[in-house]
């Protein structure tokens, strides 16, 4: 692992190495992906079928067989441990719960003259969610893009999920059920997101499409961004941990592996002003990797793009925070309150030692759909607030568009805007 | 205009005809933008130099010289006609009234083991305004773009401008004074949106740009989006009205006319029940169009793009509405209150005979950026949330991260991520 040190010269410059990352957006994916999803635009169900047959080594013959009903996904909840489906039940009821204090009302309020103003509060008719399959098919992802939608009261929702050479993933087909979505299709890649950015004959026209994926899946939806809505595109993960010292080694180790671990891609890095507690998580990692079952991308993930952080004390550590921006930040320190306040940019903050990253991504209730690389400088957690949406309301009062309209005269008189103008002008009434 | 009823068996596949429009987003406009956006990143004030006197017939010799300066921006306020400032004034006052109302704070609740929830709200450190230049230079846009943001509390609002040959719109520059703009560059296209997004020597990087413009810098917008956070992707403007017949026809005509005056490929679609107010709408249009200063692009506009549309009765007028998902939406009846409801997909809804569309364009409150060609299915108008973003905050208790542990654990394991499922086993304190 690097090992920076924030009151070095040329600190800012090793920081924005270590961070910088660049996805292989090559023209060759983005040849691909347009032709796939023009295919899909005017060949409907027959392109999806060939493309499904061909990148995931399926023989389907019809649409139809790309679609899991819902008894199949009530079985799959029935037929997992006890102990699994009792903790997806449990991990949901924690997530609705957060979720709910989310939903936004709509509102409006009356001026003196009559004139009322607001803001009304709908969810999207139906959005699609993109479950990644082989090894990255996470039943907890189900639930955290699923969820949302349903408490936003979404009407529908489509998910789509690859099942390369026909391998279903019970526990995603569970955590489906569980959620509540209302329809599977197991289709992926660019050919999922073009099924439902236009829709086929089986596959119904979404308005918005979440949820990660690889390269194909990030640059399709980008590409169809504009004829749906789309949540962020999401980097590798990343973790930052600061630590003041007083947590046991070994528990950052593991928190360290724990975002280690998803990708060789995936970023840990530690802060901390104490150089004692630096050496020990080192020597934790030492001790703990060789166990580990995943070791290999751990190893890899820390060599390359994990780091230490020495800085001159939790204040130090809190504007190097905010340059990192990073998804998710561990607060390790006996008083995480008082750390707050200076947090700008974090996707979601894990207060105190008790708080491993782990708990969020299954169970805390907050989603664990996060903005990665930096993106937390802008954007925000998926959340109820992105399946619904707002229209403006207003309703003039005859005294108020008279007053309103010697406003608007004079302005679109100033823009040169004349048929704004005497819209205006003709609901002015003289006195 | 053409004339559509609803109850024609093609109906539907008239309405797409109609909606269809394709922003000529050419390969060559990809090329160049792709270039600026690379010359601009590595060669910063120089490139933006250059590009600015190529494009905009400039002949600076220095960033600085691109860059307004504050007592510049109160002297064009002061220099405009009294009734002129005194409507901005107004506009700016009912526009922040309303965006104050949009403000989200941050929230947090306790758990019953002492476990502490909550989503903190700040608002984006620095924003980049683009305003276009030349015949479509706004300064309702200036307000609009920039008063949501002061509102959010955003720390910087950086406003770019071209000035082609040099020519500064005043009413413009005393707008950003209005608005409370930070600094303003007479900088436009692809390379404005990329010092904004890259940043250079002179212009700061930007969190996130906002703000309409042409193909090069909406493509540019499209490209830099992950970098920085980025608004919708604006296409032409539209207004949908909706009359029971009991709108005097010349104020229908009229409110037509304020859309289709924008240019030629704006939208005007008058929906109605009544044959009568159809026809009187129609021949309203014929009498009025001779007088107007614009009549050139407004007859081109409704020839091309308008329509007439014939329907049962107004709960089959909500259905066509909802099937085009307007920008702007004209509820000119007796009692749009009944109607509302049934609405759901509207960018802002205009009630009642006196809410001409033209007095939301500068002075209702709400804001005029608004979703386009039927992304109102998944989008709204620009506000103080779009300038604000959220964390989640979690801070578990020893009992609550001991009970979540369990779970997070079991699930975990169930997605083979061993090092997430000890991270939380670490926290499981045994009874």
């Amino acid at each position: 692992m690097r090992e920076l040190d924030s009151s070095q010269a040329d600190f800012k410059s090793q920081l924005e190495a270590l961070l910088a990352f660049q996805e292989d957006d090559s023209a060759e994916v983005n040849r691909v992906v347009e032709n796939v999803l023009k295919d899909v635009r005017v060949r409907g169900d027959e392109a999806v079928l060939e493309y499904t047959n061909r990148f995931d080594h399926m023989s389907a013959t019809s649409m139809s067989a790309l679609e899991i009903p819902h008894h199949r996904l009530q079985q799959a909840l029935a037929s997992i441990a006890p102990e699994l489906k009792s903790a997806l039940e449990s991990a949901a009821g924690r997530i609705r719960r957060y979720h709910e204090r989310q939903a936004q009302p709509s509102w409006t309020y009356q001026e003196e003259d009559g004139t009322v103003l607001g803001q009304k509060v709908v969810p999207l008719d139906r959005v699609g969610i993109y479950v990644p399959g082989g090894k990255a098919a996470y039943p907890s992802s189900v639930l955290m893009n699923a969820i949302p939608a349903k408490v936003a009261g979404v009407g529908s929702i489509i998910m789509t999920v690859p099942t390369p050479r026909g391998e279903v993933n019970e526990l995603v087909l569970a955590a489906a059920a569980v959620a509540g979505v209302d329809r599977v299709f197991t289709v992926g890649g660019a050919q999922a997101v073009a099924a439902l950015a236009y829709g086929t004959e089986t596959v119904p026209k979404v308005d918005k499409i979440v949820g990660p994926g690889n390269i194909y899946v990030a640059m399709a939806k980008r590409m169809v961004f504009g004829t749906v809505g789309i949540d962020m595109i999401a980097g590798p993960s990343e973790i930052c941990v600061v630590c003041d010292g007083g947590t046991d080694p070994d528990w950052i180790a593991m928190d360290l592996f724990s975002q280690a671990e998803h990708d060789q891609d995936a970023q840990a890095i530690l802060i901390s002003p104490d150089e004692a507690c630096l050496s020990a998580v080192k020597a934790s990692i030492e001790k703990l990797l060789p166990d580990m079952e995943r070791k290999d991308i751990i190893s890899v993930s820390l060599k390359e793009r994990g780091a230490f952080i020495k800085v001159a004390d939790l204040d130090d550590a809190i504007d190097v925070v905010n340059l990192i921006a990073p998804e998710h930040l561990e607060l390790s320190v006996a008083d995480p309150d008082a750390l707050l306040p200076g947090i700008r940019h974090a996707g979601a903050v894990f207060m105190g030692r008790y708080t491993a990253e782990a708990l969020g991504d299954y169970c805390a209730g907050p989603n664990h759909v996060l903005p990665t690389s930096g993106t937390a400088r802008f954007s925000s957690p998926l959340g109820v607030y992105d399946f619904q949406k707002r229209s403006s309301l207003i309703n003039f009062s005859s005294r108020g568009a008279s007053d309103a309209g010697r406003i608007a005269s004079v302005l679109a008189r100033g823009e040169g805007l004349t048929a704004h103008a005497r819209s205006a002008e003709y609901r002015i009434v003289e006195e």
